[in-house]
C-alpha cells in the first residue's frame, strides 16, 4: 500500500497530502464497539456534558427562548457552570425573559461578564439598567442574531439547547415528547453556527426521530433531563391573547387599515406578531377574508392559535414558523404539513441568502414609544429601564410592503406617541402607518397609503396631531435621568449601532 | 449617533468594531426595489448565472446525479462552460453514469482536468480508463465524498444543482413539478458546502415551495431551464428490477441469511441498495415479516418501489431515503410522512458527528468481484476497466452489523470469487457473509453468524471452496495487463487511499 502511494506521489505531486488506508474502522473506532456506537453521545448528566464540550472561561455560551417564560435550561445551565466554576463567559441567549432573574447572581459573581440578547425583562433587566454589568449587553433583532453569527463578531464555542424530545444521535425536534414548544427555529442557528452542541432532552425517544429541527450531523453530546420548560408558560407575557376593549378597538382598526391599504389581495402574504393587539387583529382579518374570497399565501413569524384557526379554515396557505405561541401552534406544526419550520435564518437574516421577511406584504408591529419621526422603541419603558425585546421588529418593519406599528396613545397615563423616543430600536422610514386608540397616522413617506385609506373612509390624522393630543391628554413626561454610563448597545439588524441604552438614575 | 460610538468606545475598548447606523436598507438595497425583492437571484439564463458566480479557470464546480441515467444537467453545464472558454475545472459529481460521454470532449480540450466522483460508467469509464487524463480521478464513497468536502480537501466553488422544483428564492425539492427525482440527498451536500450555489429549476414554483430539501439560505442563483431529468431513467442500469431466475434465487438466499443471522428481530433496520439481487430480496424479506411479525424500524439508503411497499404495509416504520430509485419512491417521499430524505452527510459521512449507517442491523450490497479475503470490488471489471461506482459501499459495509454481499458466482463465463479482487473498494473485515447461487460464505471473522446459519439448515462453505468451485467451472481467468500508470485513486470513506487503478493496456 505504502509503495502505492509513492508511486501516486511520484507521479502527481499534488497529491501529496494522500495517506494510506490502515483500517475500515481507524476513523471511527466507535464502530468497533456496540455499545459507544449507539451511546458515544449520551452523557449522564449535565456535568459531564460540560466536561465534555470542552468550555473553558472566557468562552461564549448559546441558549434559545422557545419556551420564554417556561424556560428552565437557561438558569438551570448557568447555575451549573457557576457551581463547576466557570467564570468570565459571555451568554449570548436568543433572548432573556422574567424568568431568568436568577442570572443576576451569576452576573454579581463574574460567572456571566458580557450578554447578547433580543431583550429582556423584570428584576434582571432593572438590574442590568441600573448598572448591574460592567460591560453594556448587546441588543440584537432575531435576524441580526444570526447576522452576528455569520459575520464573526458571535462566535458560539458551547450551544445548550433544551428539546422536547431527542433520539440517541441527536435528532431533536419540539413536536414529540410531553412539554411541546413546537418551532425549534431559533435553537436551528446555534445548532448550525456552534462549535459544539449540547441538547437537553426531556424525552429520549428512539432512532430516528425525523424529521428533525436539530439534526444528528450537527449534534456532539445529548443529555436526558427531567424537564426543559412548561409550554403553558410560552403565552405568558408578550405571547397573551386579548379581551382589552381598547385593544381590540386598535386591533379592529388595523384590520380596517390593511383591508383598504392596497395590500388586501389574493395570494397577500402576513405577520402578525405577539403582541395582545396585533393577535387579536387576525380574528377581525378572518371576517374580511371569507367576505372577499381573499386567502393569504402565507403568514410568518412567531404563529399563534388564531393563525392556526385561518390556516385549518383554508384562509392562509402556509404558515412560517419560528416560534409557536401557544398550544395549539405547536400541535398545528406537529400534524399540518403546509405549516413549516423554518430557522431564524430563513426568516429574517439581511446576511442571508434570503430572508422570508423580504416577500411579506403586511406586518403589523407593537411598541412602547414611537415619535413623530415614526421611529421605535420595543425595549426601554417610560422610565427608561429595559423591559421588552428587539425581537423581529426591524427585521420585517423594513422588509414589509406595509408595515402597521399598534399602540394605545397613553399607557397608564404616559404617551406612547412622544417627540424623541428614548431608545430607538426600529428606524422610522421602516414604519409605514400607525395605529392607535385615538386615530390613525402614516408616514408621510407612503402618500399613497395615505390617499387609500382616507378614500375608504377612514380618518388619517398626522404623527404631530396624535402627539398632540396625547400631550393635552397625560401632560409632557418628565424627561427620564440617566447617567453618561452606557449599559445598553442597539444593534440594528445589519450589524450597525443604532441606539444606546445609558444607566437609570436611581 | 457618531459621538454616540466614541463615547460607546471609550468606555469599551473591546467595542471599537461597532459602526453606526446608516440607514434601515444600507444592507439590503434590494428592499428598496419591489422587483429587485423577487427576483435578485433568478437568471435568464444559465450564462447568466455563470457570470455572476464568479467561477474561473481552475476552480471546482459540482453536481449531483439522482436522476441517474437521466440527467440533463451535468453535460449541458460542461457543454456551456467549453463554450464559455472556461479551462482547467475540476468536476466533482456524486457520481458519472453512461450518460456522461459527452464530457469525453471536454477533458480532451483541457476544459475538465481534474475528476471526483463515486464512480463512472460506458464510453466516458473506458476512455479514463485507457489513459485520457493527465490526472487520476478520485473515485470516493458517498460518505466519503463528504468527508473530503468537510476536511477541506474537496473545495466546491460553484455548485450546479438541477431541482425539479424551485421558488424565486432558491427552495427546492424533488418532489414537486413535473420530472421529479424524489431525494435530493446528494444535492443537499452541495448546497451546504458549495462557496457559490445555482440551481438549474425545471418548474418554477410560487414561494414559499416549503418544505424545502435545499433552502432559499443556501442558494445564491436560479435559473429556470426547459428540463433537468427524465426520471424515467432513474431505474435504467444499477436500479433495475429482476426476473433473472439465478437473481431472484440469490434474492432468496439473502433472505434466508438475513432470517437466521440473528438480527431478525422486532424492530431491525436494514438497506438493500440498488443492485437487482438485494432489491429482490426485499420482496422475499416481506413475507417472513408477515409471518413472524416483525416490523423494520427503518430502511436507509437508496428507497426502491419495493421499500414503499413494505413501509404502505407497515413493515417499515420509517425510510431514510438519500436517493429515490424510482417514481414510486419519489411519490412516497412526497406523501409519506415518515418518508424522510436526508442528506449523504447524515447517511453516512464518516466524520459528521453522527451517520445513520452506524445504525444499521442488515445491509445487502453488490459485488463485481470478491477475494478469498472479502475484500470487494465494486469499480472495475473483469478487464480492468472502470464500470461501476463506490456509492455507499463501504460506508455501510464497516458501519452495519450484518453485511451481506450478493453476487453470482459467475458472470459471462468470469469468476466472480477470485483470489485477489483487481481493485480493493471495501475491505474484507467490513463484510461478514457472502451469497452466491452455488453457496454461502461467512467470514471467519463471524463465527457466530456461521453458526446460526448452520444451525438454521443452511449449507455454508468456506470462501476458498467459492473460489475453487468458480475456478472448475470457469477456468483461473487471465491477469489483467496494466500500465505502470495510475488512472484512479480508490478513496477510502476516510480519505485514505485503500487502492489505485492502472491504465488498461489495449
Amino acid at each position: 500500500m505504502s509503495n502505492m502511494i509513492e508511486a501516486l506521489q511520484q507521479q502527481y505531486a499534488r497529491l501529496d497530502h494522500l495517506r494510506p488506508f490502515t483500517g475500515a474502522n481507524s476513523a471511527t473506532p466507535w464502530l468497533d464497539d456496540l455499545t459507544a456506537k449507539h451511546e458515544r453521545k449520551l452523557c449522564a448528566g449535565l456535568e459531564e456534558a460540560v466536561r465534555k464540550s470542552g468550555l473553558q472561561d472566557g468562552m461564549t455560551i448559546s441558549f434559545h427562548h422557545a419556551f420564554r417564560e417556561g424556560d428552565k435550561v437557561i438558569n438551570r445551565v448557568v447555575e451549573t457552570l457557576a457551581q463547576m466554576g466557570f467564570k468570565n463567559l459571555t451568554l449570548a441567549s436568543s433572548s432573556l425573559m422574567t424568568c431568568n432573574a436568577p442570572l443576576i447572581e451569576h452576573i454579581r459573581n463574574g460567572v456571566i461578564t458580557r450578554i447578547y440578547t433580543s431583550g429582556m425583562r423584570g428584576r434582571l433587566a432593572d438590574a442590568i439598567s441600573h448598572g448591574l454589568m460592567a460591560e453594556p449587553v448587546h441588543i440584537h433583532s432575531h435576524g441580526g442574531r444570526v447576522h452576528l453569527l455569520q459575520s464573526g463578531e458571535l462566535k458560539i464555542d458551547v450551544a445548550f439547547l433544551g428539546v422536547p424530545a431527542s433520539d440517541e444521535f441527536g435528532n431533536a425536534n419540539g413536536t414529540a415528547g410531553t412539554s411541546r414548544c413546537g418551532s425549534l427555529g431559533y435553537a436551528m442557528v446555534d445548532a448550525q453556527y456552534a462549535k459544539t452542541v449540547v441538547l437537553l432532552t426531556e424525552s429520549l425517544v428512539p432512532f430516528p426521530n425525523l424529521p428533525a429541527s436539530i439534526v444528528q450531523d450537527q449534534v456532539d453530546f445529548v443529555v436526558p433531563v427531567d424537564e426543559v420548560g412548561d409550554p403553558a408558560k410560552i403565552s405568558v407575557g408578550a405571547a397573551r391573547v386579548t379581551s382589552n376593549p381598547r385593544e381590540l378597538l386598535i386591533a379592529r382598526r388595523a384590520a380596517d387599515v390593511i383591508e383598504h391599504s392596497g395590500y388586501f389581495k389574493h395570494g397577500f402574504s402576513m405577520q402578525t406578531g405577539s403582541g395582545a393587539a396585533s393577535t387579536a387583529c387576525t380574528r377581525f382579518l378572518e371576517e374580511r377574508m371569507q367576505k372577499q374570497g381573499v386567502v393569504a399565501r402565507f403568514a410568518l413569524g412567531g404563529i399563534t392559535g388564531s393563525l392556526v384557526d385561518l390556516h385549518e379554515k383554508g384562509l392562509i396557505e402556509t404558515l412560517l414558523d419560528t416560534q409557536c405561541f401557544d398550544a395549539n401552534a405547536a400541535a398545528s406544526l406537529a400534524k399540518n404539513p403546509q405549516h413549516v419550520e423554518i430557522s431564524t435564518n430563513v426568516y429574517a437574516n439581511p446576511s442571508a441568502k434570503a430572508a422570508c421577511c423580504d416577500q411579506l406584504d403586511v406586518v403589523i408591529l407593537s411598541a412602547l414609544e414611537i415619535d413623530t419621526q415614526f421611529n421605535v422603541n420595543v425595549i426601554t419603558g417610560s422610565d427608561g429601564v429595559m423591559r421588552g425585546a428587539s425581537g423581529g421588529h426591524c427585521d420585517v418593519a423594513t422588509a414589509a410592503n406595509l408595515t402597521i406599528v399598534v399602540a394605545p396613545l397613553i399607557r397608564s397615563r404616559i404617551p406612547t406617541v412622544v417627540r424623541q423616543v428614548t431608545t430607538c430600536v426600529t428606524p422610522g422610514s421602516a414604519i409605514d402607518v400607525l395605529v392607535t386608540d385615538h386615530g390613525i397616522a402614516v408616514n408621510p413617506l407612503r402618500p399613497e397609503v395615505a390617499a387609500r385609506l382616507t378614500a375608504a373612509g377612514l380618518s388619517v390624522m398626522s404623527i404631530d396631531e396624535l402627539y398632540q393630543r396625547a400631550v393635552a391628554l397625560a401632560g409632557e413626561p418628565k424627561a427620564i435621568e440617566f447617567h453618561e454610563r452606557i449599559v445598553g448597545v442597539i444593534r440594528y439588524r445589519d450589524g450597525s449601532v443604532i441606539d444606546v441604552v445609558r444607566q437609570v438614575k436611581d
